[in-house]
This record gives structure tokens, C-alpha cells and sequence, in this order.
């Protein structure tokens, strides 16, 4: 069975439509908001994806970009990339050459695709886009674009199944993730992760320390860089576009998490830690980097340089351990770009809002602009079941400070896991966050919807304002006959 | 029956206690939660009220203090002030007199009363408390302070009876709001009122336009100055602690919202403007607001100075209709602080986040420190259903910016009625935002909340860290026994 497109919003009014590029099978997903009387109808920017049977997958729309290139030996299953080859997004944008992928995203923002390419290029922007992931629809992370939304589900080895954590996967989608991680855990990762990418539309990220992890029984003292590679190419094989890799928590900064209220809650960073702590020796990811850099440069997964030292409340906010793994995450931003791997930079976590400029802007200069993708940041502690408000409120505003992406936080979090309620909850709070942040940094276009929307409002256009509404359905359930009829409306 | 102090948070682990101050019956709640092992208990500012039996109303705690300075004339329910006595407490923090108010807010607060009586004395802060609430316990609101929320409750025309508004009163204040705004509309507006005021110990705040509106039949062309007079004596009489007054909506300012987005979206602001038009003449309350100030000053109800003319959308804020208004409100602050009035300034709205700070430094140089207290403001209208979110972020980000009193937004606005439910979600929210905006300007010992329920997170107590929970309910209720038991302790 087919799932289907978009659930019926407003019968016929809401509905998915597509702008072709120079080529007919490069078409770019919008939902189009058809409006009453005279007003013009409104393109909105569209995740949901083409809807696919969960058995069969998505067709890989971008399978033959990537045969054109050549780059790639067509197996069954998928490609295997040839040797020597580095099929990356950002070694084309420095080749000068727009790709497809590159075209579709200029489409999908608004600009013109020579912007694309120099973002790309300058390493601002990345196109996460794994060759073994034909079914992804092309999207950019950058300050320049707009702020894009993650959203992490995953099975854990005691609850949730596979079609459950599917089913997540295109709800999120459906509300308007971006990206969405699996941090997936238990017994059961390669076949979930399976499952997810060929059923996703968006771009799939993961932490493979969990799977390695899985594979020496859960004990970090007995993990080792040849298990981590091992996993790292059965993930890029199978297709994930961009992964967390703690590479900058080194031994000689997890001393400086002792003192802290919470120390180290990045569950990745206290895996290493462990491990540096256990053996004494320097983080294997660290040493092995440039060797990782060539392994994801063959499939073109992006490095999502993973911040295993944030801090996890508001008094470890901004401190040395932090900031020390920043600068190592500067290193290894130019080892990746040496190597033409795409690389974006993860951050906090816990900040008050004081101190959460402060966060972007040392980011961007040790990073060389590399694009930031944070965690919220919550700006309190005091409210576990509402860390999707508190995270929401940060995320906002790093957003306007030049935040490519935010990875959302559930009602659940810190207290359980996420089911399809909060998932929602969550994406919905982000996309908030995120088109908050597109009106404060003037993005172009993005204001064109709160107008549309408000003056659906004023000139009581209930329907139009549902259909435009982030959520029409709640918006609809939520309106009220018992409403005063007809508020101010004098000027 | 008399309603319970609190409900059973974590059985006797959070409960009411009273500071003492220099008389026995000057008492300060505090809700102190009790830790397990050797953490000690945390004290947190406390809104719940003392509890009540709606029928009988709360005991006048502050009535002793009140007859003790002799500018009331008791009389059955309530008190008569004598004629040409300026009771407020700006008038006796001018004349260097701490009062018990004074004394009751500065060990709430944790200050030395002197800077509670010189902060009054300057203007930046008030203390609403008009000599026929009795009942309430007093609470300050300035930029020097704690953030503090505002729910706003009342009957509708149509629908809720005056018991659920009562509940809704305890309800809100339970969840911590510092004041509560009876919006009451309807033919039982002063039977509401009287029931909300006598049970509530938070101060009250009304727009006295909806009463005389509903005096001339609902047509805005028949209100007169006589009428509106008539109903702030009588509101006055009642206890209203503030009061919203739309005086800055100027008959040339009218225009300038004509090409707005969305016109005039305040009811007051909409009532004021069309008596304008239809008269062709200056808005009465700014014609009688010497007159007006007399009459406040007798009973010590504070000025709400209302924005008629604020942003009802994105597209519309920080505008010249806006600023117009603003411009006006400074100047008619300063007549209120001639007739030893307090004053506080409302304020937006609708407003990108970009656009929040403009506002607030506007506000403080027009209105010379007078406390702003404003409508979140929304930060982006594309989510209806969900307005609780897009205005807590900019609640936050105007609070940290100096924004005294945060007015809530539910998820019902601009859709209907809050419900119950709505009020808590909105409660909770604006808690969030104005103990972030606490933290981000480093108000001291707003962290030690943050700190005690982190250091509890990390230690795995969760008892502890329910009870220090915001909502203690839904955090214990979403924790999640699949929760991986043992993360990240590493350092």
C-alpha cells in the first residue's frame, strides 16, 4: 500500500505540487496553499517525500544523476563507489560543476544555483547525500538557507519495532523534518537503519559508535578504530548521508568535565571518554581521522563533527571542556575539507540565552563557517515534560545567529523515549524555531507566509488560515464557534 | 470547603512554608522542596495563594496594614478612601516610608527593602495593590526583579460560568502566575469580579472599556467619559488591582494603521478608535486623564497603560502607528507620576525576533524605566494552535531585554476560549521564558533552581527532580521506565 502523499488538509486546498528543473526527472516538491477570492495561492517548503509502500521503498530519484557521473559501479542494492573516486558534493563545487542535487536545492530555496555551489564550496553549506541514498530529495544546511530542522527517532532494545520506528520516520517527515537521525540501539540496528533509508525521503543521519558499541557488548573499553571503520563502511554502504563522529573528545580535555554539574551527558562522548580514560591512549577517532575522511569520501557522507563534551545544564554552559573539543572540531574541519568531505559542526545543548551568541560566534570562527547544527540549546533546566518549549526558545535564537540546523528536542526528553505524539510536538516546536529565525535573519521569501496567514486572519478567512497554519489540523480542532464574532477590525 | 494549599507533589517533599518578617502576621510563602541525602532543600518563589473557600473568600491578610495608615475609612466589604489622600505605595516610597507591602516583597524577592521602596520611589517598579484587595499578597514588578506572568481569565457572553472562572483563577496561580486579568465580558461582569478578587491572592487586573461597553449595549459611539468614570469607581471600589487603559490611541494616530496587514487587533485599542472616528474628536481618556490619575490614586489602582495600536502581525510591528502610541504612553506616564499613580507601559504583540529589542529600549527611554509589561510577543505567525511556543521565545527574549511582566499566550489564541488546559499550557510556558530571561540576566539565585534539579538529574534522583519540576506532575508522569538506565557519568 501506497502511504499517502499529505493527509487530506483542507480537501484539495493543500496539496503537493512539483517544479520541474532542466532536466524531467528533476522535480522539486512543494505543498501549494490555494487560497479563497483573489488572493494568490502560497508555496510552501515541502519534507513529506513522495510516499512509499514501507515493503518496497522509495524510487531512487536521484539514481541516475549519479550514474551520469560515473562515479559509481551499479551493483545490485545499491553502488559501490570506485576507488580513488571522491563522488562528494564538495569536491564537484570546487570542480565549479552545479550537480543535479545542486540544481534541485536552488529550486527547493529559492536562489539561484551558482549560490548553491560556492556555499557548497566554500564548505558554508553541505549537501548531505550519500550515493548509496538515490531515494533522498536534495537539501542544504546553511546560514544562508533556510534553517532546517532535525529529527532523531530510533528503536531501543527494550520497546518499539521496526514498521513503529518507519511509521516515526514519515510522521516526522510529514510535519516538516529535514534530516531526520537513527539512534537506533538493541540487537536489531542494521536492519532498522535499512528500512529507514530506503523508505526516506530526507537525509538519514547516525551515531555509529552505538552500533560498534553493540558489537563489543556494550563495553567501550573493548571497542577499537577497526571495529568503528568496520561499521562506519557497512553504514555508508547501506546509505546514511551524514554521521556523528566524536572525533574531538580527547584525553587530555575529559579531566576538564570533572568539576562540572552534570559532566558529560553526550552519550557518544562518554562512550570515548571511557575508552581514552580506560586505555590511557588518545581517541582512536582522532588519530584514524584522515583514514575515516577517505572512507566517507567515497560514499559522500557528510561529517557531522559531534560535540561530545556539551554541557547538559546551564551551569556546565559554555566552559573550557567545551570550548576546548570546539577548537579540535576547527582542526578537523580542515582535515575533512582537505580530504573533499563534507563536514557540519554540532553544538549544545544547555545555554542561557545570554550566552548563546557567544556559542555561534566562536563556532563560525573556529570552523571557518562551516555550518553549526546544535542541539536546542535549552535555556533552563527547571522544566523536564517541556524541554521542547525550553529548547524551542534557544533554538530560535541560535537560529537567528546564523544556526544551519536544529536538532529538536521531544517533550520526553530526559525522561523517556519519544513516541509519535512527542515527535510531533517536537518537529512542530522546531519549525517554529526555525522560521523564527528565517524572519530574523530576513531570509528571502520566508516572510510571504506569516503575511499570508495574517491577513487570512483579519479578513476571517478561517479555512485559508487553517490551510496555511504549520498544523492545520490543530489549528481547525482548536477553533471555537464560541469565539467573539468579529474582533477589531477598524482600521 | 477550603481549597488544598498545593496538591500532593511528591507527598510532604514540596510543601508551603512562611518566612516571618518584622510583624507576626507579615508572612512570605515560599514552596520548599525537600531533597533525599545530604542536598539541602530548595526554596522557590511561591504564587499558589493561601487557599480559599470560594464562598467565603481569603482573609485579609494585608487589612491591618492598610487600617494602620489611616487613609481608609473601613467600612462593611471593603474600605472608603478619604478624600485627598493619595495612598499608593509610589506615594510612600517618595516619602521614604517602607511599607509592610514593601517589607512582605523584599523577602520574596531577596532584596534589601530598600531597594524594593527606591525602586518603586524612581518608578521602575510597581506594586500593584489597591486598598480594597486586602486579600492579596504583595508582588513587585521591574526590571530589577524576577520576571513575572500574567494568565488572563473570564467569562464569555456565551459560554463558563463564574465558578469555573474562580477555578481557573486558582488554577493559574497554582502554576505560578504573579497576576491574573479578568477579561470578563457579559452581562455578569461584577459578580465575576467580586468572586475572583475575594479569592484571589495575586493582584487583579481588568479593562474597564468591556464593562462600559457592555453599559452602552456593545456600540463603542455611545461610550462617554461619564460612563467609563462610573465603571473605574466602581471597579476600584471592588479591589481591581491595575488597570488596562487605552488613552495613548490618539485620534491622528488612527490613520497611520490603515495600511497595516492587520489594522487594530487590541479590542480597546479598536473601541477607542472607532468612538474617535465617529466623533471626530480626541479620545476621551486622554482628554480626562489628570482626572482619571485622581481617581486611581485614591484606591492605589496602578496604570496598565494599554497598546491599542500594537503589531497584530508580524508584517505590522514596530510600525509608526505603533511608536506613535508609545511616544504618547511616556508622556502620560510622567502625569500619572505627578499624581503619585504607578504606572506600567504594555507592549507587543506580534514581532520578529530581530525587532524585539527595539522595542524594549523604546519603552524604557520614552517611558522613563516605567516596567513594560507585554503580550508575549509571537515571533512568527505560521502557527496558530501553537501560539503558547512562537510567543514564549519572544516572552524570553523581551524579558532578558528588561520586559518586567510577561502577559501569556495560550495555545487557543486567536482560535477560541482557554480552557482550563490552555491556561496551564500557557502558565507553564511563560514560567519557562521568565525564569530563562531570570537566568540570562544573571538575577541572583534565579541558577540555584537550575543547578539543584541538574545535580539531581545526574545522580538519577528522580523523585528530587520531579519535585523540582516546573510541573512536577507531568514529569513524573512522562518518565519512562525504558529509559536506558545508566547514561553518560563518566566525569
Amino acid at each position: 500500500m501506497v502511504r499517502p502523499v499529505h493527509h487530506d488538509w483542507g480537501g484539495n486546498m493543500r496539496r503537493k505540487v512539483y517544479v520541474e528543473g532542466s532536466r524531467p526527472d528533476l522535480r522539486v516538491p512543494f505543498a501549494e496553499v490555494e487560497l479563497t477570492g483573489d488572493n494568490p495561492p502560497v508555496r510552501l517548503y515541502d519534507t513529506s517525500g513522495p510516499g512509499s509502500d514501507p515493503e518496497v521503498g522509495l524510487p531512487p530519484l536521484r539514481g541516475p544523476w549519479i550514474a551520469a557521473r560515473g562515479d559509481v559501479a551499479p551493483v545490485a542494492g545499491g553502488g559501490t563507489p570506485l576507488a580513488g573516486r571522491r563522488p562528494t558534493q564538495l569536491a564537484y563545487a570546487r570542480a565549479g560543476v552545479v550537480t543535479d542535487e545542486m540544481e534541485f536545492v536552488a529550486i527547493r530555496e529559492g536562489v539561484d544555483p551558482s549560490v548553491v555551489r560556492e556555499e557548497i564550496a566554500a564548505g558554508r553549506a553541505v549537501l548531505p547525500a550519500n550515493v548509496n541514498h538515490p531515494e533522498s530529495e536534495p537539501m542544504i544546511i546553511g546560514s544562508r538557507f533556510l534553517v532546517k530542522v532535525n529529527a532523531n527517532i530510533g528503536t531501543s532494545a527494550v520497546t518499539s519495532s521496526i514498521a513503529e520506528e518507519v511509521d516515526k520516520l514519515t510522521w516526522a517527515t510529514q510535519w516538516g523534518a529535514d534530516t531526520v537521525m537513527d539512534l537506533s540501539t538493541g540487537k536489531r540496528i542494521h536492519e532498522t537503519r535499512e528500512a529507514i533509508i530506503r523508505n526516506s525521503a530526507v537525509p538519514i543521519g547516525t551515531v555509529p559508535i552505538y552500533q560498534a558499541l553493540e558489537k563489543v557488548d556494550g563495553d567501550p573499553v573493548k571497542l577499537s578504530w577497526e571495529i568503528f571503520r568496520e561499521t562506519v563502511i557497512e553504514q555508508a554502504e547501506q546509505g546514511v548521508d551524514y554521521m556523528t563522529v566524536h572525533a574531538g573528545v580527547l584525553l587530555p580535555y575529559v579531566p576538564l568535565a570533572v568539576n562540572r554539574v552534570t559532566g558529560i551527558v553526550s552519550r557518544g562522548g562518554s562512550i570515548m571518554a571511557a575508552w581514552c580514560l580506560a586505555h590511557h591512549r588518545e581517541n582512536f577517532l582522532y588519530e584514524n581521522f584522515a583514514e575515516l575522511c577517505e572512507i566517507l569520501a567515497r560514499y559522500d557522507v557528510t561529517f557531522s563533527l559531534g560535540d561530545g563534551l556539551r554541557p547538559g545544564s546551564i551551569a556546565d554552559a559554555n566552559d573550557e571542556a567545551q570550548f576546548a573539543e570546539l577548537r579540535t572540531l576547527g582542526e578537523l574541519t580542515h582535515v575533512a575539507w582537505e580530504h573533499d568531505v563534507q563536514v557540519m559542526i554540532e553544538g549544545p545543548g544547555h545555554v542561557p540565552m545570554h550566552k548563546i551568541k557567544e556559542n555561534v560566534d566562536l563556532q563560525q570562527e573556529l570552523c571557518a563557517g562551516a555550518p553549526f547544527y546544535t542541539l536546542g540549546p535549552l535555556t533552563t533546566d527547571i522544566a523536564p515534560a517541556y524541554d521542547h518549549i525550553t529548547s524551542a526558545i534557544g533554538a530560535a535564537m541560535i537560529g537567528m545567529f546564523g544556526t544551519a540546523m536544529l536538532c529538536y528536542v521531544t517533550p520526553k526528553e530526559h525522561l523517556g523515549l519519544p513516541d509519535r505524539d512527542d515527535v510531533k510536538a517536537g518537529v512542530i516546536a522546531y519549525k517554529i524555531a526555525a522560521h523564527a529565525a528565517d524572519l530574523a535573519k530576513g531570509h528571502p521569501g520566508a516572510q510571504a507566509w506569516d503575511d499570508a496567514l495574517s491577513k487570512a486572519r483579519f479578513e476571517f478567512r478561517w479555512e485559508d488560515q487553517f490551510n496555511l497554519a504549520l498544523d492545520p489540523d490543530t489549528a481547525r480542532a482548536y477553533h471555537d464557534a464560541t469565539l467573539p464574532a468579529a474582533p477589531a477590525k477598524t482600521a
